[in-house]
């Protein structure tokens, strides 16, 4: 069984449960009971978390919000995982609040396949936390590798760390350190890489701080829209190349769809004591349906005890002492 | 009159004079005199910096390198600026020893401008500093937006700020003070924008660090080459559509060169009392050739003292006392 949010989205709620009857797996629909008739499973839960909320304040003083009761499903065993269309932030808040993270995960990540036609590749942190420590980026990288291995089939990930050079010397304090721990470590690990390696197709994995990483997501989101629009306004400027156009379209839509968000289904939320998912706030149905597939598939697959498992293996997590370092030294 | 360092390149010394008698202004060539003959003014300066030395230590050690003597003929007023295809770090250091910092600037920066076809944006640091100070990226806004009305006609340059987030109060610390003093300043000022942004046409100027900088400039580049080599490859896998491909291939060859290096031509180091550019290291003799233009461009409309003009009237120059103390810090 999934929990599904049905608010915070930019359609609308019935267009995110409409996503959840189209996936074909068990769904529970937290949402506004008045504006889902039709739908089956509704619990009503007119509240909602908004962008403009301080998240974590949110989430404790609005215990009934519906990415709230959706995370209480998951901890109280009624669901395998929720996912949300609504703010990041307050699905992070929900999901510290009642799954709490993993023990000896310093903080969870944001993670995200792009939709990289010869190879996809996730990568996170993609915004969880604006700063960085040489540890969190070294468990970031067990915790993609799992999720990458149990989710998405890949046998052994190949995982890269985000720098301003090849070298392991290069980069900030926080990654030249990590660079060398991982570099002694069990991963299949392809030392620092660079920006233009994040859609170079030879990786799985693309581990860094959430601001770096949400910034080169949607440094390449945004890209990958403007090439696409610069080839269909060069195209159509003229008239035997607009019959071109007219030759190709079929092919460029394919192309278009598979470099649509929608077909990236959802970023999850790693290092959770249970699995938590977060579509694009302007998710169509099918977008909604990807990604609430992806959750089941996770849960099934075990992605929670596999991430945890490997964390355990790679001697990454940390000691009682170290983690109450890290808790009390922000978050 | 450009000084050309022509050691470092990755296509060789011959290829970078060739672009420097092509650019069709004044040229002095620091090169190894036995690879170039049948090249004008030529200084005989075999020495090359590579990638692998440390920048600082090798501009000390290596005084007849040819980049330290392009940037001594700009300290002695024998070029105007200088132009280098080899390694980044070494023109720093070089134009850090001999041109020096503008007098009250925390830390130069290395600004890239990208051919976005709807609106060419700067984006710096890409990466002459890996940490980051608020008081910096408030200087790098100013340098930045001083160039752009300075070198490429911007009437007046509309400038954002990379965050994780729109909001004043997204991001680390750093850019959260960094927001609340470009707001308060004489600038056109956008706020935070974020990665999509940057491709995004609205904005003249992007600032941010110089780590996440580096990865957001080879993340829009790589994923401008990706998705160009994807609408390739879809176009030619059918009969139909490779017909199409043919007609709308000359149209295709012209974005193609809009969106390649060689029409970005060079980065320019702005902070120093001179100018230094660096090009592409796999850069062709036309890349070379736009890169001395643009110094030249640059060194005809004064471009570091309209730089330092900006930075005056901002108020953002550091007083002796906070110079002293940013020198003390690290560098």
């Amino acid at each position: 069984m999934i929990a599904l949010d049905a608010n915070g989205a930019d359609r609308g709620p019935r267009n995110v449960a409409e996503g959840g009857r189209r996936a074909g797996v068990p769904v529970t629909i937290f949402g506004p009971a008045d504006q889902l008739r039709n739908f089956e499973n509704v619990v009503d839960a007119p509240i909602a978390i908004t962008n403009d909320e301080d998240p974590a304040r949110a989430v404790r003083a609005k215990p009934d919000a519906s990415v709230v009761q959706a995370a209480r499903a998951v901890k109280e065993g009624r669901a395998g995982g929720f996912v949300t269309s609504g703010s990041t932030g307050a699905a992070l808040a929900a999901g510290l609040f009642h799954l709490k993270r993993m023990r000896g995960v310093h903080r969870p990540a944001v993670a995200v396949r792009l939709p990289i036609p010869s190879r996809p590749v996730l990568i996170l942190d993609c915004g969880a936390n604006v700063d960085s420590r040489s540890e969190w980026l070294v468990q970031f990288a067990y915790m993609g590798a799992a999720y990458m291995e149990a989710v998405h089939g890949v046998q052994r990930a190949r995982v890269g760390l985000l720098s301003v050079g090849e070298e392991p010397k290069k980069g900030t304090e926080e990654v030249v350190e990590a660079n060398r721990v991982l570099s002694d470590g069990p991963l299949d690990f392809a030392g620092n890489v660079e920006g233009n390696d994040i859609a170079g197709g030879q990786l799985d994995v693309v581990v860094t701080d959430g601001f770096t990483g949400n910034v080169a997501l949607k440094a390449v989101e945004g890209t990958a829209i403007t090439v696409m629009e610069a080839v269909r306004d060069t195209i159509r400027s003229g008239a035997l190349s607009s019959l071109g156009g007219l030759l190709i379209r079929k092919k460029a839509r394919r192309l278009r769809e598979e470099l649509n968000q929608d077909s990236v289904g959802a970023g999850i939320l790693l290092g959770l004591r249970g699995g938590a998912f977060v579509t694009h706030g302007n998710a169509t149905p099918v977008g909604v349906a990807t990604a609430v597939r992806l959750a089941h598939r996770a849960v099934e697959e075990g992605v929670v005890e596999r991430t945890e498992a490997a964390l355990r293996e790679s001697g990454s997590l940390a000691a009682a002492s170290a983690t109450a370092v890290s808790v009390g030294s922000g978050s």
